[in-house]
């Protein structure tokens, strides 16, 4: 069973981090959940709904998929250089880091994503951008893999990105049985990217 | 601002919940957010990861929107007649009640639904249809809506439902501001259902 340990901090968003979990957590029972915080404990959402972090960032072992959900607390945990050097160690030594809108900028600020393709968010896309200016920044993307690391778009591209991920490490059917399961409509096309065109990204192209 | 209760109990669908309330809590601001359980605290969804109850059914006020999640943990607390008695007086004097998944059957135990359209999860269809016999069943949609209950099929179809009851609130822009925001492909058509075919429940159609 692998491990999946999803990073808490005040203002994460609610869809980047249960969205995913949903997936990883189906009933097919490959993974194995853990919440991580620098404090173990409640860690309020953006929206204010809670969650529990079941461990600290210093008890945390490395994850087979480290993920990492974004919010507007990315704001101020940019700033953030112990949970920015937690996740630079933690990153490095997991075997797979998948990141949620904004929470590309958490990665990039690691400089771990530098020279590598990722994408992020639409609405927030040239703030990311700026958190990590030598990154390959893809604006016209649902998800981007390169090497290890998955990157996605806008909270919802979270889901997508994760039955990726369970079908790049499972198989394809397994993927489609956890989205039959949760009666998810699928969008397999990492490139087939509907919210491209509702914002002015076009420059940012490569 | 209308309020949003949601119930938890202990193995409820993480995605049950927070698929929803991303969209309720979605940045224009038209909802504030509640969770409530028998016990305010920590409670531990199916897949383990927890989330704290604001508040207990004794100290919760009626709500604007009642929703009601599903998962493994509803198999035993269709027999808390705690939880059910709360749930019927609550479901009478909240202005609107919606149910995710397996959560139609927790709806259907108080007896209002009776003579109501309603749908459920479909790999649990006939189960939850033995908790409410009196009910109308619907297998073949994504959501029904019948007065003032709103009921949606399984795990993601809680997400189009929280559109469609934005939509029919606060108007189709608003519903659609929200999908841009969270990056969701709305499937705004409640009779488009594409897991229907996936289960043998045709004898089951009305």
């Amino acid at each position: 069973m692998k491990t999946v340990g999803t990073l808490l901090f005040p203002g994460f968003e609610l869809l980047d981090v249960f969205g995913p979990l949903e997936m990883f957590g189906a009933p097919t029972e490959d993974f194995s959940l853990e919440m991580v915080a620098e404090e173990s404990g409640p860690v309020a959402s953006r929206q204010g709904s809670k969650a529990i972090a079941d461990i600290s960032l210093t008890d945390a072992e490395p994850y087979d998929i480290l993920l990492i959900p974004g919010g507007l607390g990315v704001r101020t945990e940019v700033g953030n250089t112990t949970l920015i050097d937690w996740l630079r160690r933690h990153a490095e030594a997991s075997k797979i880091v998948a990141t949620v809108c904004t929470g590309t900028a958490l990665l990039a600020r690691t400089g771990l994503l530098n020279g590598r393709k990722a994408t992020t968010n639409k609405a927030a896309f040239r703030w990311v951008m700026g958190q990590g200016p030598a990154v390959r920044w893809q604006p016209r993307a649902r998800w981007v893999v390169d090497d290890k690391y998955y990157t996605s778009s806008g909270v919802s591209a979270g889901m997508d990105m994760a039955l990726a991920l369970i079908a790049n490490l499972n198989g394809d059917d397994k993927a489609q049985q956890v989205a039959t399961f949760t009666e998810y409509r699928w969008h397999s096309d990492a490139n087939d990217d509907p919210f491209f065109h509702h914002y002015d990204l076009g420059d940012v192209a490569q």
